[in-house]
């Protein structure tokens, strides 16, 4: 019966592999179990963020060192750009261990489970539409069914890495006489991370497939997932989905829930799921309860409406910051105001991910 | 006997007076009695930005209009740019009021109690260095005596508008043989800002004048003042110093006290210093209590040695954006997730202003 | 009969209006003469550039008190924000002059001619749209009557300062069940230049009107002025347009004449435009020239295909810096180089100005 | 007798080596003779740019394909950051051809000759000072003797790049008890360059030894190399060092000279220096032109007085742009205007390199 186990590891560079390569040394992971990594690196999070690309570079490397170039390009590397405010930059490393060597591993069930899977290539054109929410949605089904996840309620977390448009892949669809979504390379983060995440909605029956159509992508906010998080990069042409969930296949010490944020400050949504998981908290998190908390995964977004809670803010209309790198830096205060610690994991850009200007949190705990 | 009234006054734009003029307008407001106005503006908060000038000029012109040019100009505006993350732009109007017009307006006493100076025009030269320090102290103790506050423990906040360098007023300076503190412009704001936390720091007896000199400005972080906010800002050449404090000289609803957050997401302080003030919040405040909290003022910067709580930050090596605008929007988060707002005046910069990466942060509630 | 006149003021701020003041004192220019100032201000000339409101209210304060309210609201004032790499933030002062003081004034006809008109505000929804385009072509004609200018062909330069929508602005429109032609801020300032410009191409008769629609805008790009230069701003609901041209029925021994670059580097189309002015440079013109060479009015922006002469340029994947800032800051320097300058207008975003990639310089210059 | 040849390589992303694998495939370019890798890559060019580090890393893996991983770790790969403006990303490749298979390569004497070393590491604490100063200078006269120049004036260009200071390295150093010349990051990436140019003056003979000292550093801009280019990166420790010459130990049909820009705009040194070469332009080169000059290698910088020929620019006022990144991005506008080409190298802060606000340039041709 496999056990999933969870490391958090600092990073001091997009191509620091040293820590992951110190739990390796020390046996305390196993390279052939690792199934995802998801990193926040130290990007802008945007189009040009090459931290991305660099960080899954040199951590394929690293890994093949180990288990050999085919088994190492089999992980799904989630590089998810920007550390804005005081967050920390870290790789959160999720590893399939089948035969766990300690009854210490053996919690009760059902335990934290892990499927992954990578898409084909999406075509430029399909981005932001139909053919995006579809690939998606079977690549989720996939996944779970990997996990041994059986209803869609036990799914707590599903984190897809989606391409993005550049000038150059705009200019290749349309010298084939394709047609683009949209022609800003910015916004088509947006639209990607949008459509993947309503093919999320539809794989968890979170939204009906008769509400979907290329229209409604970042256009009808009330259609959502509250388990998505996506996130965009120019290192990929396909998808990579990692779904996180509950099963009664795995056995081990970690649970995971999620919360869903209404706001960019409903820190109180975040408080009731500690509470559920056990960790009561009056204010902060203590010492020892920070120590139970293995890994926080949230989205942020600015609020489409240009406010919070009936007061402006100017993300929207900032032109020399983006409003993702302004709403990860806000989000990320307000987590680890809560939580205690700042090697915390927020990505920007929420499309489509929990309520418009809200977004998924989960939350991975020992018990 | 004076009553201290404190208004929170949302801003559309850097030259938005409207909401001003509707309190003016409907008899809440008496311009006439208007010491300071607080403005959180979006601009970049750093060297050219420009709105807090174009606030500043918009203010005045409004209250000229009501009280002529010569007391609109002995206004203090103390304009702070950076409305990072969901900070809302907006105005805190400190008005002191002679005659308080009903009973509801006459509360326990100590109360809030509120005085002002403008400085001299501070040399280039002097910036960053004793003379600026000196002139900080002088200008902070008539600020006590004109606000009725005698002993230095009942100060809660003193908020410093100091100016800063540029290009033209370095070259200023030098042509007239005089050197400056340092020739790079954004650095000159830190330096500025630093000097007049050490003027805070003398005269409330935090820190003794034998342990200062030129060389520990922005060098010697040991030495700070708990209760320093100072904003830097290109519009002016002198000093704006608005002190806060309890006095027994003053009566009202409102009081004030103060906390130091040890770091960025030292949210436990602010807590604390709640429950002082009778908010006693487990997790966020709830809407009753949001409504007696009128105003929360605070300083945020990145935390020199480059971690908060042993994890690295990347805030000082971001190239693409000041760490300034990094540190407002991280802590303006977990400062709204704990009291469910946004409209919070978060400061820039808190160079020996509370312990490094930590800051001041003061609140104003109605009792 | 008029004669023009146009002066170079360096502004030392957005609100610095001393050297407006000095030539007024001086009595070299004639405060109620004035038609329209053009500025070029140092904030980064997209949606939260309050640097144009900021010097069109000190400038319109200035012009108050020596003409009144009424007429200094009257001045078209375009101010184009951006002086990225060494451009020098000025203001280009167009005068028109009913009785020359004395013959120097009086040069060979045609001369160059001024006509400005300001349009009704724009509604939100119409942004983008064949509404602005029609709105500003019906503007172009009246200032094309005002200034006595007959023929399309010798119309030189219209420079149209258009509205932008902010989150506001959309909230409003859609508050009211219209629906905006974009919903992203930065980019309706793309859209609002590229209608303005369709609607001078329409006006001049550069494109038919069997060729204009809703969806030609920002879309068609075979379709463009090569006369047009269209500035946002977030400081007007309404346009603000000047047609610069020659006609007999003016005089003075200022001259116009505009050149179409085809690219970003195309200082050659710049080089034939001052030989036919007289300005013969083999490299950069020399200070005698350079005297002679009055004011540089340009357009810049990166080219929609990402690339110049079949290299890339990587300005539409920067997330960093809009590729408004970049394009300015590099035709800025390939203008600079030639004319041995930086005292000129360079305006970002020249969609349907000029073809795509390229945009009209126009060059005003003493015979 | 050795050939120099030098290949322009376009770069799609900063690990893009399909250009270059091309070239190898073709046989045009013997990797085994490869000396160094000159890049533009599109990062920000300050501190946390990783496309230098991410380019480096994939070049180094492609040479270590066909030469070894002992060989590709010899090759000076000087990665400058930021394609600002229209620039455009791309390798130059510096190629010693040891025994020239054909007549075409047989060129007059003397011709382009190439040396190249490595420094060893650069302690923390000498960045910006003395011991960097020598460091260099006796790494470029280690490197003129490799490539058999013999005279200080038949140098035309040293490329260095040198390391940076960022946070954690600052923090190891003190932890040692040593004292840094500077804690601001970004401001060490100028005071390693400055140092570096001293040294290459001091080697060059510019600058005597006498007027040198910790204390000039970045201080008497009197003192500059005119042939210096240095490029600070977070990537290395230590210095790479290649020197471009003229020397009658080398054959082949490349030669070099170079100009010093004493402004932003001092477009005439350049094209004199094309007129000693051959290149007699009126106006921009012509496609014939194009085709001979294979290199521009240059230097730019933000003028530290804040004007370029007595007009005020906004560079260094401006917090959300690096000054760099202005300089860049205008200078190579300026550049590209009269070359008529977007693929040059222009590489950002000047210090010491050439006269305060301007800059060497370097231009390879073939005769």
């Amino acid at each position: 019966m496999p056990v999933a186990r969870v490391h958090l590891v600092p990073a001091a560079a997009p191509d620091d592999v040293s820590g992951l390569e110190a739990l390796i040394a020390a046996g305390r992971l196993d390279p052939s179990g690792i199934l995802a990594i998801f990193g926040k690196t130290e990007g802008n999070g945007c189009v040009n963020d090459f931290t991305r690309g660099f960080a899954t570079r040199a951590l394929t490397d690293a890994l093949a060192a180990h288990v050999g170039r085919e088994k190492a390009a089999a992980v799904c590397y989630v590089m998810s750009g920007g550390t804005e405010g005081a967050m920390s930059p870290h790789w959160t490393v999720f590893e399939r261990l089948e035969d766990a060597p300690g009854e210490e591993n053996h919690g009760p069930r059902p335990a934290l489970a892990i499927g992954r899977v990578h898409t084909a290539d999406l075509p430029p054109e399909h981005l932001g539409r139909m053919g995006q929410v579809e690939l998606v949605a079977a690549g989720v089904k996939a996944a779970m069914k990997q996990a041994g996840i059986r209803a869609a309620r036990d799914v707590h977390f599903v984190q897809i890495k989606c391409p993005l448009l550049t000038a150059q892949r705009i200019g290749e669809a349309e010298a084939r006489g394709a047609d683009v979504a949209v022609r800003d390379t910015l916004k088509s983060m947006g639209l990607s991370r949008g459509a993947s995440s309503l093919g999320v909605a539809l794989a968890l029956g979170e939204v009906a497939r008769d509400r979907l159509g290329d229209d409604v992508v970042c256009r009808d906010w009330s259609l959502a997932s509250g388990r998505a998080s996506a996130s965009a990069g120019v290192e990929l042409l396909n998808h990579e989905i990692v779904v996180l969930g509950r099963s009664a296949d795995w056995s081990g010490p970690l649970t995971i829930d999620h919360a869903v944020m209404a706001d960019a400050i409903d820190t109180e949504a975040l408080r009731k799921a500690l509470d559920r998981l056990g960790l009561h908290a009056a204010g902060q998190l203590d010492r020892a309860q920070q120590a139970r908390l293995v890994a926080v995964l949230a989205k942020a977004e600015a609020s489409p409406d240009g406010s919070v809670r009936g007061a402006r803010h100017t993300m929207l209309d900032d032109s020399d910051i983006s409003s993702t790198r302004h709403a990860r830096a806000f989000v990320a205060g307000a987590l680890a105001g809560l939580v205690g610690r700042t090697m915390i994991y927020v990505s920007g850009g929420a499309e489509h991910q929990g309520p418009p200007g809200g977004g998924p949190v989960a939350l991975i705990v020992e018990r």
